[in-house]
């Protein structure tokens, strides 16, 4: 297969976006990607996107945008994992390219949540559990990830304030983000204070949602230089896993076995390791969602995520900087839209554009998207040349 | 790209399964697949699905069934393109194989529609649609190809009887087909006197929604031989296009832009034309659907897709049979499954294993399936060797 660049990348700002619509969102990242690569025709479109048929009453994304952006008669899908899809939808315009089946795609992750047609969004939002062996026993998607964090607690003897650093370090990174929904600072005694949501996750352990849009144009290597300017990115793997959907069924529920799987693959496949990755987008629903990564991926030994955070490694600075725009955390989470987010802010990094959060000489970035509580696990790794 | 064949096939009776879950219905025919292929593991899953977050209240079907038939940790992921949704899987498979990213694929369209967790189907099917310039206005899914129908009839002086020889031959298919839904026949008289559901379309033009799930497995075309019990069954050709999803941002809407390229890519790609297809299933959601079909894939010149109808053309013994085991109208549109349906009765077609609808020397099929009212449209070429 074709080795593949990311050409462009475009993003709008998370947030309430009462004034625009579904499609408006999505075609204001679209054609900030379209900008960015000097490109004004792409050959196909992969959507992600979770909510829409149950928030907006919409499906069919892939025509709709196909329609809206003027891409008329060309190929478009849309493609859902639960809060994977941004990331299933770019592994989908990858493979498009690489296999020579479309010289450029355009990936777009979109989400319009808080201008409900439809659902409530916290029922929305527990269609990624298992709606027969989760939801219908009552418990909600916070809920899960509250069970598995109480757990982890009791098993490896974290107190919650332990948990402060990710927050912290997401909210810092994030008041230097303009496409961020929560650009304020937190630290740990605000931390402390924060309103339990389901015990022991609290409102600052908790990603906001948000309408939001991101995209990334993919293309042929071959077709790209890199210049001082701007270097060439490339895709050097992609990797996509499964696990039991519902998370009782899972041998050790503190385990992401499908993020541990798609990331070794990864690694393989780029040729690198853990201390390789100069810059790490993970998907910090929760913040127990950053430990699990972290550990799941090599960079801290089980029940050892947490360590990292105390000690400041995660932050710019550190060893595994995480979360460098404001992670899913403050930088807010649309959820069929977070997986491209993750991908633009690496490109970001590698590119060398983020200032006061620029990771120095970031050269190989890897981002992972999840998608219910470890069901689908999708893990790219970039790399600047 | 590698050439990839069809190795197996599998469905479930299309109907109101009461006493089936979803995941149920879905793996009954994936296993019925995996048993026809003679394979117990395949490397990665692609799910057709539209209705589930609505109907079901459950997304991220990717991992659901890859956690349900045993797929564990292998890669999967949902596709959706409305009524498009079950082809949209089928190319996605397709793709990863054929590019060599894996080295086989299940593609599963699935769909359970009659017990529903959530929304009123009607209401959910509306989600086809545009949400904002289409359903914003009250019209119904029915509604619009009722007024597509209208200005046909109109514009190319047919009269509503004219369109009763494609419900009649679909019902006549049907009574041979184990898997439909409505094995009985009809015949004029009765299409004439068939209640009227939104002017001009009546019961009989219109298709039953079901539950249901049909599956194929991809594998690399050299790992098949073909003999004198079973013929290889290659995929030649397979093409995406799009057109606007509002009917009335069409200079035409009347004639389907989307079938007529998708079509025609395929004609191209397998060096073919209309006059080498030896069976048509296409997207008879409702009978003015098939006329339209017809016209866009070079069957019949523009207003006289009918004439093919009236003229018996469209029987398994005529020029281009279509629907040979119900197509939509009779075996049953389970949306998300449709197109996966269509694929395993070319496949059956191409075997010979259809006994008194067998289309003589059958050795090249299309199948075409529609998202919306023409918005995706995915055709497919299968050939026997």
């Amino acid at each position: 297969m074709r080795r593949v660049a990311v050409l462009g990348v475009g993003q709008t700002v998370v947030g309430e976006h009462w004034d625009k619509s579904l499609r408006e969102i999505g075609g204001e990242a679209a054609f900030a990607a379209m900008r960015d690569a000097g490109m004004d025709r792409v050959d196909s479109l992969y959507v992600g996107n979770m909510l829409s048929p149950l928030v907006d009453g919409q499906n069919q994304l892939g025509a709709l945008f196909a329609d809206w952006i003027g891409m008329w008669h060309h190929e478009a899908v849309k493609l859902e994992a639960a809060c994977g899809s941004g990331a299933a939808a770019f592994r989908a315009g990858l493979m498009a390219v690489a296999s020579g089946e479309v010289e450029s795609a355009l990936v777009l992750g979109v989400e319009k949540m808080t201008d409900k047609v439809g659902h409530d969004v916290t029922a929305a939002l527990a269609t990624a559990a298992d709606a027969d062996y989760e939801v219908e026993q009552g418990v909600s998607f916070v809920g899960l990830n509250a069970l598995i964090m109480k757990r982890y607690m009791h098993e490896f003897g974290w107190q919650h304030g332990d948990f402060a650093a990710f927050s912290v370090n997401s909210h810092a990174n994030a008041t230097h983000n303009p496409f961020a929904r929560l650009r304020e600072k937190v630290n740990a005694e605000k931390f402390d204070k924060s309103p339990m949501i389901a015990t022991p996750i609290n409102l600052l352990d908790a990603s906001p949602i948000g309408d939001g849009a991101a995209a990334a144009i993919l293309v042929a290597a071959e077709y790209v230089t890199s210049n001082p300017l701007r270097p060439r990115i490339l895709v050097t793997a992609s990797a996509s896993a499964t696990d039991t959907i519902a998370v009782h069924s899972r041998k050790d529920p503190m385990f992401l076995d499908a993020a541990a799987r798609s990331a070794k693959q990864c690694y393989d496949m780029a040729g690198v390791g853990p201390e390789d990755i100069d810059v790490f987008e993970l998907h910090d629903a929760f913040s127990i969602m950053a430990a699990l990564s972290l550990e799941a991926c090599g960079f801290a030994e089980r029940g050892q995520g947490v360590r990292l955070a105390l000690d400041g490694d995660i932050t710019v600075g550190g060893q595994v900087p995480i979360c460098t725009r404001g992670g899913l955390k403050a930088r807010g989470h649309p959820v069929g839209a977070t997986g491209v987010y993750q991908i633009v802010e690496v490109v970001q990094q590698l590119r060398g554009e983020c200032e006061a959060t620029q990771v120095e000489h970031a050269a190989i970035g890897m981002a992972q998207n999840i998608g219910g509580s470890g069901a689908t696990v999708l893990t790219h790794i970039l790399q600047a040349e």
